[in-house]
């Protein structure tokens, strides 16, 4: 079957309504988060449940289609970007939760249905999905597990492959498969294929549902707020509270310019004066936590913190996160655009990476606010630049690759949470080697032999490494020079 | 390269104190803790550091020598089960702690370090190795890697899986690699490799060093031990308590066949007019601990627990679990063998599972003695048999068999932690479609494109599973008739 027969056969499988060939309909797929970049597809196809879903993907198998899965888009390495000859694969419409089981703490859910809306429905329970990425409202349970997607909470509650616990889904030839156990069994025996597909950025298979771990509500959480006068003395506080015994439920930092654009955009009443912010949050039952947050005040003045808040009140403590989870809308108070990075290095080298940023910006001439899971060591910074000046764009990539590269000289990693996508193609040649890159390449080829879900992400081709992609993450050139940008 | 200069290559390698080639020096490699299945390998290699452990695999690359990595030979499922063509490659020699940071809460440790040496060794900064597998004082981390193995306590601190951050090995030709961060940064980008070695029984690569992750020792940890008048009585409780939100430090459930071979071998006290025992145990600040004591206790009295006896100290926690941790030993004073199952299913599903073993007794004329991680759901079925007969070694395999079958049947695993070796090879048939043992495969072929490392193990050929590996589940047939036995 060719191309043109294959189109034929979604037309007829889907109908009208779930498939979009006119170019003018494609604006909401042209790109996701990372929207520099943009590409068109051949269509879109939205199936309308799981049996439409494997017949799409068999159809596409036949006719050598090009498969791009797509969730909310609101993935930020443009792991969701369209393939100009493929069909992008919308998963809106498989958005119903199944099944809800209040005694087994777990819910089966389409990979259509959003982050906040597991909560929502397993509220009533007492229960909740613990991973919370920033876009929970909009993103959806398929673009978490394709991501592994983290949090604020993460540090203690684990990210997307530690709180899901099975999948069911299709090979790329549209053949059903079914992973970890969506029964809930603890394990499954044989090489962890459920934890290989969590974070595989659509490139294995594609996920039509999920069965996730839920959480019992914390009877109390409170939060401290926390100044230091100097970003490296707020660094070391982070690592001090880890080496103390605790683990946080989340433990955030925002610098300067970030809590400064924050403050602008929500009126969080953060002190304007501090350096950096500590978020500081305990949850659990309420004996734990008022002994928790005492332990955590000691540590936090130890280290020098020059103010310390605590939250009296949910109204208070929604407060205090208000600008750490409005970061990104509000650096649009700083700039006209922004490239949000990821990467994650040891806790114990944070402030020397802050530092190292700190420099960056003079040499790339561009500032840098940052804002992340200081936990974690999970960095996110936000580089600022103006998108109608193609040269700072340019800076801006050379500016976030340069940090990457950092990231792994320092014992790091190019990703946190965000994937490689098409954004770290080149990034990815720092990180591993030949023999590690061979082994991606080799798991590729056995789950998708001919190479039809999500071509040209996540895994760079042999040749981009050899052939200077070390030199082009150097030089800022561009990651994926041969797509068109609008 | 062949056979014989491979031989020779190693040779000159190791010297005589690195190489066994006489048949009288394989005894202790001839099994490991599946022990009625034995073979004699070609020679053991016992590499004293990683670079040799390079070397060897290099020259068995470049000799085409099947290659079986071995740690302390603890495993319960055959998977270091000699090659009788092969070289059978001890890593006990790798067994030093590398580094110890207290501040990040890591450890770097050589693959050969016994599991319980990490705690020991992390006790003076508070911290511990939080996987207890029962083989503790002997199994390796290595070993815990190949299995991604559990404990009593996974169901709060999570498997090897989830304690463990970054892996250095090798591939099957020897090249180096690393897996997820040895610096202990959060995440690595692209699928996640790390999450796929863990678990893969020794044929994906060969890990030299691991980083795992400490956890601070808990203040305080008290334990209930209750009794129940019926299985299907305790089997519930445990589901209530989960249901509760509680998520005990260990729940684990013991029949009456099993409390009294317990109590006989340790005199743990044990109440043993009941039908079934649960430990259900608490960790934290001693005011959580209180509380969450409490709330156990509210729970097991309603769900009918006829006793409830309270751990005054430490002592006494050590012996409410003398006899759960004994239970394997201790089942030498009912039978002269036994054969040790480990399957999982969904907790809900417990008291069914247990009475349908009860009525496989009768059908396959053996007693079966029943311990294990409630909490998780993961079973571990004690088949009593004598194994100088070999009817009854038979039957005791078909039994085991069925349990398998059916906990499949329930939406569970044909394994819990044990992994599946060459003992569970006909039950993968019953557990995954043909697409799903073709990603296994597929895997294999990826990463030891010559199929070298640990060759015959963990996953079966398609054409066993066509054959009717399914039937030989069923009429208790060897899971692996081509194998000498001694």
């Amino acid at each position: 079957m060719a191309a043109p027969q294959g189109l034929q056969a979604l037309r007829k499988l889907l109908g009208p309504e779930g498939l979009i060939e006119r170019a003018g309909g494609f604006g909401p797929y042209e790109c996701d988060g990372l929207s520099a970049y943009r590409a068109r597809p051949l269509a879109v196809a939205i199936p309308a449940d799981a049996e439409q879903l494997g017949a799409v993907l068999r159809i596409c198998h036949e006719a050598e289609l090009p498969i791009v899965p797509r969730g909310a888009g609101t993935g930020l390495s443009g792991g969701a970007l369209p393939h100009p000859q493929g069909i992008t694969l919308s998963l809106a419409r498989l958005n119903h939760i199944l099944a809800l089981d209040p005694a087994s703490r777990t819910a089966r859910v389409q990979c259509g249905v959003r982050n906040l809306a597991i909560s929502q429905a397993a509220a009533a329970h007492g229960l909740y999905y613990a991973p919370d990425p920033s876009s929970q409202i909009a993103c959806t349970i398929g673009g978490n597990v394709a991501e592994n997607a983290g949090g604020v909470h993460c540090l203690k509650y684990g990210l997307t492959l530690h709180n899901v616990l099975g999948l069911r889904g299709f090979t790329a030839a549209g053949e059903p498969i079914e992973l970890g156990s969506m029964a809930g069994a603890l394990d499954s025996p044989g090489a962890d294929l459920l934890a290989l597909a969590i974070g595989s950025e659509g490139l294995l298979c594609v996920v039509s549902e999920v069965l996730v771990r839920l959480t019992p509500k914390p009877p109390e959480a409170r939060c401290l707020l926390a100044s230091f006068g100097t970003v490296t003395q707020a660094a070391q506080a982070v690592c001090a509270l880890i080496a103390s015994g605790l683990t946080p439920a989340g433990l955030e930092m925002m610098d300067q310019a970030m809590t400064r654009a924050a403050e602008d955009f929500v009126h969080a009443g953060y002190d304007l004066e501090a350096a950096a912010l500590l978020l500081c949050e305990s949850d659990g039952a309420p004996e734990t936590v008022a002994a928790e947050i005492e332990q955590m005040r000691a540590v936090l003045q130890a280290c020098g913190a020059t103010r310390i808040e605590e939250s009296r009140d949910e109204a208070e403590r929604a407060r205090f996160w208000s600008g750490r989870k409005n970061a990104f809308p509000a650096s649009g108070r700083m700039s006209p655009d922004y490239l949000c990075m990821d990467a994650s290095i040891p806790r114990a080298r944070l402030a020397e990476m802050l530092a190292a940023i700190e420099a960056m910006q003079t040499q790339w001439g561009l500032r840098c606010a940052n804002v992340f899971h200081a936990g974690d060591g999970n960095l996110h910074p936000l580089i600022l630049f103006d998108g109608k000046d193609p040269e700072q764009l340019r800076r801006a990539e050379g500016f976030g690759a340069q940090i990457l590269e950092t990231a792994v000289a320092m014992g790091g990693s190019i990703t946190g949470e965000h994937g490689v996508g098409v954004e770290k193609l080149s990034s990815m040649c720092v990180q591993f080697s030949r023999a590690e890159l061979e082994r991606f390449q080799g798991l590729k080829q056995a789950w998708d032999p001919a190479g039809r879900l999500n071509p040209g992400k996540a895994i760079p081709e042999l040749r981009r490494c050899a052939e200077g992609g070390k030199l082009w993450v150097r030089e800022g050139k561009l990651p994926h020079p041969e797509l068109e940008r609008f």
